[in-house]
């Protein structure tokens, strides 16, 4: 499996943080995704800069995203 | 069925909102979509940074879609 | 057939709105369409920020379209 | 014949003008096209806000093309 | 043959004027093209709202080119 | 193997630095990438105009990456 | 083998100057590229509006290149 494939996969279940095209940031607990890398997140809050709030669940589609920060989540399984 | 998938399937006759990436943000029942996320909604108010407005029936094409927003409409069904 | 889909050939003969991807409304009677969503419209009439005029026939890139708002020309069928 | 390609078909050798992403409009004479709406224009004059001149003859790649305006030429052939 | 393709091919070795979608202009003469429309020119001039320089020899990635203008080269030709 | 596949599979382990479409640099370990040349990046920093910070582990589309440098990580390799 | 292709062929080892959709300029030793113009260059030097900088070693992905202007390094072979 490819690394991108692979830290995909580990991240389910956990809390990762996007960057999209049109330059908001959405955190979230992502629950799944497509080969597309269309995401569904949950508990999602939304950052711009005009502040951020509470979007609940959100399906992203993969064209979108820039990029995919995974520390968060994928810290305590690293330990 | 991927994630993204069953969201979809889960969000038809639900509310749901729309993040397009012409910056305008649209709310309304989801009556249907095709596998290019081409999307029907019905009672559709347009938001847009100069207010709100009722535009009916309106079909969407997918690739003009940041996000979906289904919590609205999933909420109910989670109970 | 898909809820896009069949809206869409509902639609033919409607009058129809268009929102494109260069920030113009065209609205029109539907003459036809085909796979890639290129549609032709009669008796269009173009509407900007800089007032209206009318078009006559027209052929729209599909992959220009946002939204198609097909209430006015469907709301009668309904009844 | 879908109703795109039909209008396209029956435009040849009459005069369109055609909007282009660049903001361009172009009007001729259309000699021909092919699947991906590249289209050849014969005596063209390219209007933009900084007035309008003639080109000649013209090749206009299909994925800048925003709407084709056909009245002009078909109007003669509708009576 | 299509028209585009037709016009293409007659072009070569002849001088061309592209614009591009990057608002640059260049004018040089064609020295072969492929499937793609990406295109070989020789002894180019680019024009800018800055002015103009000699560029030598380009190859053009046919994605960014908007429209060609084979007036001045095929002008001869039909004659 | 064509040479900007075998300069990304020299750069695994490396560090490198990417320039993305939205303007950020990110400069970190690659991890591992995809047919896509989606990359995954670990001990990330991001650099804006507006300063740098540290982001961890990311996962990065290849369709927003428009350079990747590899000096930095390629240079000890070829001595 | 089309101009394009052959033009890439003959640029090997040669210098090539791109410009790129971000507006930058990258000047640099052209080490291979691949089917998609994916390209790999050495000794890389960054002309930017704000100045220039030494690179070193990039890989460009394809879809981000405008032009490739080939004349300083293909002018010796062609005497």
């Amino acid at each position: 499996m490819s690394a991108p494939a692979s830290l995909l996969e580990r991240a389910v279940d956990q809390r990762v943080s996007l960057r999209l095209k049109d330059s908001r940031q959405l955190a979230g607990r992502l629950l799944g995704l497509d080969d597309h890398m269309n995401l569904v997140l949950d508990e999602v809050e939304e950052i711009t800069s005009a502040g951020s709030r509470r979007l609940g669940r959100v399906l992203v589609r993969g064209s979108n995203v820039i990029t995919l920060n995974a520390s968060a989540g994928l810290s305590p399984k690293r330990n």
